[in-house]
């Protein structure tokens, strides 16, 4: 079917109690792509890179079947660069630098051969250029998109109106309620779905996920992980896995978009464990289903 | 089997941004006996109360089959009262005044034809109370507890003195991280474990439960409420329904704690739509059953 996936790639300097990596691969165009491809390919990246990327990257994304036709390569420029330190608990972090580099002028412009993409996830970027990736898009069957704080403050007339042509918003706790305005996340989710997307998809860290339908709730658990080295990322993975699960199943039943957030999850509980996106640089199908299971373990109860 | 519960009753003034009541029935013992009694009978409830203590209440925990013959009455005393105001997001409250009145001084004398009960649980108090309930009964099967962060850090020794005869701890996230100084919450739970209680639940709110034992983790989700009026009491009715369904059924097999653990959450989502013990006053066990499978239908995903 295709999946589009369309963000930034970055080299981020991570330092958490647990280790430091220095210019490793990140940004979230990279963690969905490479979430996504465990399940459907090509994966069809759109973001935009300096002369400073490697080849050994270039030679990853390859192996992992992802199409870097849309990749534009400014050999001119440096790759964005962002380093940020978490604390002792893992759930805040500072923001060390932020170097755009070349993505401050990023067009993401979608090559003739990914247009027809049926699948699309929008990485967290400027509402202006998600809004830009979807006019330049063939009408896609289900649209995915992801967005942060900065916008929602920054930028709430755009975002809205790029929202509107958003089927899955994907946000955590802290921006749902930002963005709503309403503590209450069911009450959160039922507002974002009166603003255009008909799914919505809260994450919340270490306390799972809620998908919310205008008819349905689940809730999914976190994998309970006793040592998680590096969160950065676990969103744009879950999304990823979400994406990803949703192009190879072609199926928008409600059981299937359960599926998918736990495949979803499953990607961001590998992701978690090492740095960068070391933990899911060779993950086997083995491993996705056995963990799968586990999260079936790990919340089934019986009828009395 | 016979279920002994130990705490407190008090009269609770409690504001929310949904409304308010005064001198309305409550305390830790309450909450926890009327959740229970919809699972077992009778619930032996050993408490104390002032010569405030209206008529009407006891008819109301009477009518619930909770025997009062532990139910100390001082009448030239007044019951423990507590003012609290909870905030706009109902996560967080001040509290208003506290006035233990009868409570300072209670010694939670257990009548002899309650020391035979085979569940005994433990609402929050003062860990040598606790301990010397457990020191006046005859081995019962099952010892559950709770705790709150006020003992955790002014009467630690004490506490894990009494901790080491729990069978069940049951505390909220940010207790198991205080006592525990740990950030995961999975490992604050295995060192629980080692402190002596085999079985830990950590109650997080809206973001549910968790059920951790040696071999086993369980994560439940909570229900999604849309208008929740007032929260008081919710961990305790959550304890009650957890202890009540193992009382009734007399099975601590695994699959039987994972259905105690809904049972609790079902009935905390009664208790937190009203003030007071007002969600819990007249329940009926098809309203209970019809939760029950709404818990089902929330976290339930099948195999791909």
């Amino acid at each position: 079917m295709g999946l589009l996936v369309v963000g930034s790639v970055a080299f981020d300097t991570i330092e958490t109690p647990f280790g430091r990596v220095k210019d490793a691969l990140g940004g979230s165009a990279m963690y969905i792509s490479v979430a996504a491809s465990y399940f459907t390919a090509p994966v069809r990246l759109v973001a935009v890179v300096g002369g400073d990327f490697p080849p050994e990257h270039m030679k990853f994304l390859e192996d992992r079947h992802i199409d870097l036709d849309g990749l534009q390569v400014l050999r001119e420029g440096k790759t964005f660069r962002w380093g940020g330190r978490y604390h002792y608990d893992l759930n805040m972090r500072d923001s060390l630098y932020t170097e755009l580099n070349v993505f401050e002028k990023f067009d993401p412009i979608i090559p003739s051969g990914f247009k027809n993409s049926a699948y699309v996830c929008l990485g967290n970027i400027d509402p202006i250029l998600q809004r830009h990736v979807l006019e330049r898009v063939n009408k896609p069957r289900l649209v995915i998109g992801d967005t942060m704080n900065y916008w929602i403050e920054n930028k709430p007339k755009e975002l809205s109106e790029t929202m509107r042509f958003m089927d899955v918003l994907v946000v955590n706790e802290s921006e749902a309620r930002l963005l709503t305005n309403e503590p209450s996340l069911i009450k959160a989710a039922k507002r974002i779905i009166r603003l255009g997307p008909r799914i919505v998809i809260i994450k919340k860290g270490e306390h799972g996920v809620l998908l919310v339908t205008e008819e349905t709730v689940f809730s999914a658990p976190a994998y309970p992980l006793e040592d998680i080295n590096d969160p950065t990322g676990a969103g744009d993975a879950f999304a990823g896995g979400f994406a990803g699960w949703l192009a190879k199943t072609d199926d928008l039943s409600v059981e299937n978009l359960k599926r998918a957030v736990i495949y979803g999850s499953t990607l961001a509980s590998f992701c978690v464990c090492k740095f960068s996106v070391d933990g899911m640089r060779d993950l086997t199908h083995l491993q996705i289903q056995d963990r799968y299971r586990s999260f079936m373990e790990l919340s089934r109860f019986d009828e009395r």
